[in-house]
């Protein structure tokens, strides 16, 4: 069975929404990546780092649901990555209240030798050296997969074009691809990413759904229209599970299977934001999922009758 | 054949955005609307008013391309509707810079004898109290499709209301849709307009496309992604008259063939920001919007593999 390598936080999380507040709750990139891979049965495995105060049953939870947790690194004395944050009434923005990084800071990855044969590598959003990391003691993965944010773009820029220049897809958000490239119109801002490197690039845009781009070719992935988003947290790392989540399973890469994967991704992020944190990902079953790729194919299908050949 | 009624401004506009300027050139809802649906070469007729300054060949490029201009008022001693915003960088907000409404201000439509019996009325954006004028003197239309905007929800509410309850069809931008109905879901919204009165509503998101919906079925288009969009006016009603021009073609009302006629007004948008004004309508031919539909077609077709049956 081919394998799937995610990398990225593994964390607590506390969200305060219109909807409500939380206490520290699971959280963190590979967290939500996992657990979003995890429905379609792949062996996949987290690598990444936590405290000695990261509470067994969350380790229970992941490790049930056939995720490899032996690179899971757990410091006795150290505190596990912590982020809180709070959502407009919009939903759309939030304001991060606090960021401790804690056991994060001197991450340093070691893939297992039985995952380095991965045919897939999920990097969650991490310091690019720590990504680059990954990708080197890898030995033939068929598919690399970035995450990244505007944090890096400020901070870190040459390590980050280095890791673009390595990995087959880039994910991003709309504003964070205008932010890399300079250009507003997201096509030309894809046509410029795919120069640094990647063959593929997903520009993620919230509410409004993401486009994949790959050589001429486009396609559009919408996000379901919900009547209400109760907690966006997590979203973004669910669809980016799902997604080589998805790849991994059918070990197909071609521009068509992507675009399938791309909808098994957005269809999990869809279900991601109707509750707290992780709490749907993790009561989630295949026929719901199923259920929902049906209408995602309703809401987008249609057929076009020649004009030309109109009466 | 079955017969379409275009009621809306036919107006002078002079446009800025970051890509040039233009003198007075043509403009209007029911221009654009009906540009667009004389691609599906339906009989359909324009309910307006000008001045003596409106130029003949403007009239005769409406002519030639089959629109009936009897109920297109002249007032020889009067001026024709000026409209002039300029349009930021990003091209999704604007500034209006003029607006001389003239001989509109006094427009009382009078649909013509041989229209009246017209299967589809297209209520482009104007006092509701014209709109209700316009289905007032209507026989027995199949379908009332209304275009409006925020103006009339601030200053003429009841009578907004009025013609809301009258009609088939809603169409309305996101934000006019948050406004009347003071819900931030757009599901949420559709579902109160509904309550109003159509069975249809189309939420227009610019361009993040746009969603159809109608009882408990959601259809999204999309917006075809494009590396410049050089003028976005018109855009709206051009997608209005490609909306409401293949519903008069091909004369079928189901929420199957809606969707095909939401594409088809996509689609001809998609054309009209290419251009400054109208231009690009007027050199459009059945071929060019062959080829685009296939193009919406490719950006939003998928296979989804059932899960349970993955290997």
């Amino acid at each position: 069975m081919s394998k799937l390598v995610i990398v990225g936080s593994v964390a607590f999380d506390a969200i305060e929404t219109p909807f409500g507040k939380t206490d520290k709750i699971l959280g963190g990139a590979a967290t939500y990546i996992g657990l979003a891979a995890s429905q379609f049965g792949v062996d996949s495995a987290i690598v990444s780092i936590v405290g000695g105060d990261f509470p067994t049953e969350y380790l229970d939870m992941l490790k049930i649901r056939g995720i490899d947790l032996s690179a899971l690194e757990v410091v006795k004395d150290g505190k596990t990555f912590f982020w809180s944050g709070k959502y407009h009434n919009d939903m759309n923005s939030r304001d991060t209240l606090t960021t401790e990084l804690n056991v994060l800071a001197d991450f340093e990855p070691v893939i297992p030798e039985h995952y380095r044969d991965a045919a897939v590598v999920m990097l969650g959003n991490l310091h690019p050296l720590v990504q680059l990391s990954v990708i080197e003691q890898m030995k033939a993965p068929k598919m690399i997969v970035l995450d990244t944010m505007n944090f890096w773009m400020n901070h870190t820029w040459d390590e980050l074009m280095q890791v673009i220049s390595k990995v087959n897809v880039m994910t991003i958000n709309d504003e964070e691809a205008r932010q890399l490239t300079k250009e507003y119109s997201l096509v030309v801002a894809a046509q410029k990413i795919m120069k640094m490197g990647p063959e593929f690039v997903v520009i993620k845009k919230g509410e409004h759904g993401a486009l994949l781009f790959h050589k001429e070719d486009i396609f559009f992935a919408p996000a379901l229209p919900l009547e209400e988003v109760f907690d966006p947290t997590g979203a973004g790392d669910t669809f980016a599970g799902g997604f080589t989540g998805y790849l991994t399973k059918t070990g197909d890469f071609s521009f068509e299977n992507m675009k399938s994967a791309i909808i098994n991704g957005s269809a999990l992020a869809s279900f991601c934001v109707e509750k707290f944190g992780a709490e749907k990902l993790l009561e989630l079953n295949r026929e719901a999922l199923q259920r929902r790729l049906q209408q995602f194919k309703n809401l987008t299908q249609f057929n076009i009758e020649l004009v030309s050949n109109m009466p």
